[in-house]
């Protein structure tokens, strides 16, 4: 699967973008007046292969939650519970990001890819003895789009992954099946009539391996890969960077096989967000990138498939360092910089409309000779 | 009326936002997460006068339109009729400000200050001998909040202003007028239910007055505030400059009688511009900025009312380089920064999404005691 989904992303299509370009010097507005907006348009003219690229009306936020072995080294103040208990607060409607999502009137799936404790929903099977390559449809919402109604896919392939201090955090066998969930939840959103996909993540400590993962890919030092996360002091910070280290000096990840990247130092929700950004790509479906878990599985994507580039748009900056460093990387402006490190999709949400709106300039604004507006 | 509208003008609210800010440290996200969010509902808060402030749901643009009579020193490769034929396009649902307000659900008012050429829709009357304090009910349409339904205002002062360099763009009680216009259109959007206003232009030439009051308010020197406006080549560019170095010498304008400078090198649209802030700040309503000519107009807002401030919330930075000397004059920072310079309300639209999301997680998101989440 995960195969076929790599041969089926192909490269932006350059007659939809001459078009798109072409239409843009003719609509009622001073050339490049709108800034980055008019290359936003004329990359998803690229992507859809078609001018104007189909308005996504309908956006779908996925956000993979798992915990990390690596969370006994003391790199996050935050209990392990917290994942779970976040999830609750997810399915409840009372997080940020379903306010955000209400907002925008995008639908909200949390996928349980590899949670340490108890969900507070838990459904009486134990989520671990689940197949992770068939969705439990006993929790599937038959609304998968409805904005109001958050739910919940348990896929989870392990507990949390293993301490990757200590040993690899997943085999390569559990690393694909998190990115085969990942690009099985892509195809179920767009299946249902997503025309966008947000990347959400939940996860307490997910930003160590997304800063291990990005200096991975990249071959950024861990001092410009490593962050903060939510909010860690100075010991814990010095903690984190070490750890990192070790991490890459242990594993000694090869970028050429982001697979085994992946599953040495990856996390289950970074590599079910790749696999969700390589099922976006193979549909020729925008994904909008959260923040640094986000852009950290990103690269994971690009490594896998360097066209998946064209499918990503970068909805913010998080205010995690290793964030820019991936961006960069992956030659991506970001939309919005308000120095967001939430997570949860919420800069991806805070995106969206921008997003919209670009392509909406394409579908609505009249054209100088249809208008009768003079040119300069 | 200017005098009791500078006079209702207040300080923030220190207990709202404390409040705000004690709240914010109580929902389920790390302290501090959501990044410039924060302080801006803080802001809010403390403009509205209490925590949380309303969430601004209805959301009305309103475009003063306005042309130049320094248009003739040939500051703009434009014709002057486009401003005409532009609200005809405003008019009829065609520009990016109507697909970007339709999108945000907001209203869009266009009120024609002083455009010199005839509009489109123009009635029978000759808008120029109507009273501008009154405005015309005729054009008025009842649901004046209506987003499917753009609706002009004529409430022409006079039809273009002179040309600042020869003369003062306008007498002290043209500048009056136009100011006073805006207030009452502010009052007219707010009785009517809108939550936040939106700043938005439309004068072919009305980037050249702005960086003569940006200049005289702040003092900067006219290279930093000139731009290129709509596209406007090397030979114009010098021209431009000049021209703002002419106004200057030959005005003086004193930045501490702002109706003086307003009327000696602003335009109309720039002062009704200022009436709209200074009433929505009378009102605590918060007031969206778009890009450069709303900044220079909040330049004078903020010189009658330094409380106004309060009020104006900086949507986006514009590509014009007199919007970021203004801005860090006011001592703003754009939500969005994406090289825009539309105008039209264009940049403030895109920023709507933002502000109602930063009211937004006041209202909607738990706190970790009411969700059951632990705490670090």
């Amino acid at each position: 699967m995960l195969e076929t989904t790599i041969a089926a992303i192909r490269a932006a299509d350059e007659a939809a973008m001459a078009a798109a370009r072409e239409l843009q010097g003719r609509l009622t507005k001073p050339a490049g007046s709108l800034g980055a907006l008019e290359e936003l348009s004329v990359r998803l003219a690229g992507l859809a292969g078609i001018c104007p690229p189909p308005l996504p009306e309908s956006a779908a936020v996925a956000i993979f939650a798992g915990d990390h072995g690596v969370h006994a080294q003391g790199v996050s103040p935050w209990p392990q519970e917290v994942t779970a208990q976040m999830i609750g607060n997810f399915l409840a409607g009372g997080a940020v990001v379903n306010a955000f999502a209400r907002q925008a009137g995008a639908s909200v799936t949390v996928v349980d890819v590899g949670v340490a404790t108890p969900l507070p929903t838990e459904p009486a099977a134990d989520p671990a003895v689940l197949d992770p390559a068939v969705l439990d449809p006993a929790v599937l919402d038959p609304a998968v789009l409805d904005p109001a109604v958050p739910r919940l896919v348990v896929a989870s392939v392990r507990r949390g992954t293993r301490d990757l201090t200590v040993t690899a955090a997943l085999t390569r066998d559990e690393a694909l099946a998190a990115v085969q969930t990942g690009i099985r939840i892509a195809d179920e959103l767009i299946d249902a009539g997503a025309g966008i996909l947000l990347t959400g993540d939940m996860g307490i400590g997910n930003t160590t391996p997304a800063a291990v993962l990005i200096a991975a890919f990249t071959g950024a030092d861990p001092l410009d890969t490593t962050g903060r996360g939510t909010g860690v002091d100075d010991p814990t910070y010095a903690r984190k960077v070490a750890v990192v280290r070790a991490a890459l000096a242990r594993h000694t990840p090869d970028p050429a096989d982001p697979l085994g990247v992946l599953a040495a130092v990856g996390g289950l929700e970074h590599a079910a967000l790749a696999g969700l950004i390589l099922g976006a790509a193979a549909r020729r479906t925008p994904v909008l990138l959260d923040g640094v878990i986000a852009v950290s599985a990103a690269l994971a994507a690009a490594a896998f498939a360097p066209a998946a580039v064209g499918a990503m748009v970068a909805g913010h900056r998080s205010a995690e360092p290793g964030a820019t460093v991936a961006l960069r990387h992956l030659g991506l402006d970001p939309l919005i910089d308000l120095g967001l490190r939430l997570g949860e999709g919420t800069g991806a949400l805070l995106a969206l409309p921008v997003v919209t709106g670009a392509v909406r300039v394409l579908h609505e604004v009249a054209t100088f000779d249809s208008a009768g507006v003079a040119e300069k």
